[in-house]
């Protein structure tokens, strides 16, 4: 019998905020067994690029990593974001050890290809290091990865936070049975995003096709959800979208997804 | 017979400068066995507090870490200047992984009561996680650490970098034979700071209580060596304050500190 792994992902704004954090520390330790966190932190990098006297870049919505970008995002994520997380989580007895996918070579990736757009400093995922990832957490590490990879030959990539979860739950469920849980503020997928009460229990792939042509649902939500899919189809066991209750109380509500 | 482990402090400056970054990564490299690193970054910090608008706090000479200040520190310590270093390692197959106290537990401080003058976030080491650290070693990573502590209450806390260097080979003497080494940018300590050609070789006590009265010794050197002695009488084999060529060619000219 696999023993079982939990990765949950947050997003940047509930480090923020010091409650949801404390709502966030207090439901996390909650959950048994080995686990890990990861954290966006786009907010911070932003703010921080706005205090350094630049705009974040974008185009077509979609955010230009520059040099500089990288450097903000460097000193966001893997500086303020993840220390502060660290932090707290030790304050509460949750053994936390805070890296980037750099640190013990943990998440390798290649620059993303200039095509139609130039991201910049960029990664897409290439491999992770379970060897590595595995020796932290039988150590009685809790993992907690800020939204940076490398590739190897010293550079530093700004990679997309759900897209890391999704990859560590998939590589891991190798060596463990691995769930994994997107938290947001929100009790889970809405139908209608105007519509609190428009909760959707269960999402399977016909659900999804459906979701996908609806213009009522989020728009970050479509990408998430393919994350969502990619994972259970590679192996990890069960996938949850919801506010950070899901954690400690199995029948809070919240949306599942399945295959 | 005790396993080595040997602690390598490394100047903040160093990480802004890619020659001497690259020849402190292929020194780095050469040494055998377990082994630590500890940065500073101090000067990153400031010139990203600048870069914030503000200046860095100084009364008496002497740095004061307030809120704003322990942010940006956090933000070149743990971020930039960890993570460049760690993917600079990892660029050459050094398995680093980059810490703060904090992460695992492994280093925690008291913030430093307020006297004569008031420090703010200033960490004193009250103690080190052994066993978490021989764990991260035996893992087969290399621990970087950035000059951070944390008060295990959520508070991180600024603590010197020559400190925690000492500390952690202290702390690793009872399992390890500890070797302790100060790198910097001449090849030792010059007994007068205008002339390269005055190395001292060896310091013991009598030289240390000497130099201590001469006004042509660097004026950082004198904590310095407090931190040195300290080591020693604590159960340090050997300690080394030099250039990054010491670590790499044991006949290189640098100081020995001996009791």
């Amino acid at each position: 019998m696999k023993e079982k792994v939990t990765i949950v992902k947050i997003g940047g704004a509930l480090l923020e905020d010091p409650d949801q954090l404390e709502a966030f520390c207090v439901a996390f330790l909650q959950l048994a067994g080995r686990k890990i966190i990861v954290h966006g932190g786009g907010q911070k990098a932003s703010s921080l690029s706005r205090s350094l006297g630049f705009e974040p870049l974008m185009v077509e919505g979609r955010r230009i990593t520059d040099a500089k970008s990288l450097e903000a995002a460097v000193m966001a994520y893997a500086g303020w974001a993840n220390k502060h997380l660290v932090s707290r989580l030790q304050a509460k007895g949750c053994n936390a050890l805070g890296v980037s996918g750099a640190d013990g070579d943990l998440i390798r990736a290649g620059k993303r290809p200039v095509g139609s757009i130039d991201y910049g400093f960029v990664g897409d995922i290439r491999s992770v290091n379970t060897k590595s990832l595995k020796a932290l957490l039988q150590a009685g590490f809790v993992p907690c990865f800020c939204a940076l990879t490398h590739d190897g030959a010293g550079q530093l990539l700004n990679t997309n936070a759900d897209t890391i979860a999704a990859e560590l739950a998939i590589a891991l469920s190798s060596e463990y049975r691995s769930k994994l849980y997107y938290c947001f503020d929100k009790a889970g997928v809405l139908a209608d995003i105007e519509d609190e009460n428009s909760l959707i229990r269960t999402i399977d792939r016909k659900t999804y096709e459906e979701l996908s042509q609806s213009r009522k649902i989020a728009s970050g939500m479509i990408p998430k959800l393919h994350n969502c899919f990619h994972a259970l189809q590679e192996g990890v066991e069960r996938v949850f979208i919801g506010s950070e209750q899901m954690l400690s109380s199995p029948e809070s509500p919240k949306t599942e997804i399945t295959l």
